[in-house]
């Protein structure tokens, strides 16, 4: 239909140099490795860990990490199920940035939405320790913040095993809660989710607690706020929150039931590779590289 | 103004360990380090090679890249000053990946708007010989995909200096002309710019030509396109171009004046340095790194 596609997903690789000929004809294509996946290759969201955020737009889909941020999931459970956010709405959007929502008037003692049974300070999940029973892909590539850097149940994660630490990377989709000053300060009250180039010198300095795993592009493309950091300077322009729900909470037939490919299993490391080195036939020099934010989390309809 | 903002743009660092206390205590904000640039820090883009694309919603500013893409640049002027692009469309938006415009017909050979004067192949400017002229501000703190990385002449590159090459880099907010299979077929009709985290495997497989300078989110929170590769499926739905202009052709009235500050100074060192270490009250962990991709490339009207 198009003269000029910029991707073609076809066929063999042309490439510039011998070796990375060889290179990339070991490699398959990301569709090739997903085709010959299978259902154990693939997990269902836990229903008590997944929020579902609905705009008038569409839903929103959102996986916890109670992993790496117990304390925080745990409280925005009690806040989703206290119907907190219902109601609220986007506040900002800062280009190349974040988007982020949560009560406008929270400044405001006399007028915001109270917590309810939820706590208004959280200890500082910024990061854990490393332990045996994580699961960890490495990437081979390295990482220019961190020591290592892979996947841990579906979430991209830095290491510094020296420290013996680890903790959620700052790429997009990925969710945090919004914090003052005090690092206790964040309570999961006020999220927001990396929409530009991934922030990771935000790393270790505020609770990630969760990644868009659907409808990203509801979040992404709203109008991009003129007050400073991208808050909306008018009530008018925020984007109203019909709800957040837990999906366990919601009737099976308003659910949307996905599956998100494993991040543990030799399908995660083959399409890993097949990233690393694409060998559709438009790419003429294979990176042989990736970096931890470009290394796509498939997610299916089931 | 609100409770939880993300960032705040403060006084000194409160930071996690004595030696990056000492390090942030060196660094100034980035506001701080802009606060003491002098007229020679910045500099005008040059009108032959700077575009105003023009939108219903505003002006979108590229500045091209001759000393990277000379014949590129040169086949973009000519499709400019014919005109080319006025009445033309945006026609693909993929979220977290490239927003692309051009002709909806250049497929078909029947309805295709002429290129008139301008070349329909162009050698394929992928990369270039490291020549010592060219100005090179490295950052010290490495990359996934290249030897060396940095900045020249206000545009994000990379180097490997043993091959003696180097090359424009796919950070957001850089413009690239589409291609075909074939590595002559992008000839500058066809244009994208990278709206999210940044696609460095396509770093020497197709050609950049210049970065978007002002008016980013112009281009950025467009709706996403839901046929393959994000295009369009309804011809409705793409946004019309009213004009793309070189500045040198538009009147001294219609003209935006901006200046970009240089990159290679002691001040963008020192603008490099205060985000390596933030130094704001809000940072508890300085990063001590930047990847490419995240250091800002400031704009001021003039």
């Amino acid at each position: 239909m198009h003269a000029l596609p910029l991707i073609l997903l076809t066929a063999a690789a042309v490439t510039g140099t011998a070796s990375q000929a060889a290179q990339a004809a070991k490699a398959r294509t990301m569709q090739q490795v997903l085709e010959t996946t299978t259902a154990a290759d693939w997990r269902q969201p836990d229903p008590a860990s997944t929020l579902y955020l609905d705009l008038a737009s569409g839903r929103v889909i959102i996986e916890l990490a109670p992993g790496y941020a117990p304390l925080h999931a745990s409280n925005i459970k009690t806040l989703v199920r206290g119907h907190y956010f219902d109601g609220l709405a986007i506040l900002r959007v800062q280009d190349n940035f974040v988007t982020q929502w949560g009560d406008p008037d929270a400044g405001d003692a006399a007028k915001a939405r109270s917590l309810a049974a939820a706590s208004k300070t959280l200890a500082p999940e910024f990061e854990r320790a490393i332990d045996a029973r994580l699961a960890f892909t490495r990437l081979p590539d390295g990482d220019v913040y961190a020591p290592e850097v892979g996947f841990s149940d579906g979430f991209p994660v830095a290491r510094d095993p020296k420290a013996g630490k680890t903790w959620l990377a700052h790429c997009y989709g990925m969710v945090g809660a919004g914090r003052d000053n005090g690092v206790e300060t964040g309570n999961g009250s006020e999220l927001y989710v990396v929409i530009g180039q991934a922030p990771r010198h935000l790393d270790r300095n505020i609770a990630l607690v969760g990644r868009v795993v659907q409808g990203m592009e509801l979040l992404s493309a709203l109008p991009r706020g003129s007050d400073a950091m991208g808050f909306y300077d008018k009530p008018e322009q925020r984007l109203p929150i019909k709800s957040v729900r837990l999906e366990a909470d919601v009737p099976a037939a308003e659910r949307t039931p996905i599956e998100l490919l494993r991040t543990d299993t030799p399908a995660f490391t083959a399409l890993i590779e097949s990233r690393r080195n694409r060998s559709d036939e438009w790419y003429k020099l294979p990176a042989g590289k990736i970096s931890l934010c470009n290394v796509p989390l498939p997610v299916r309809s089931k």
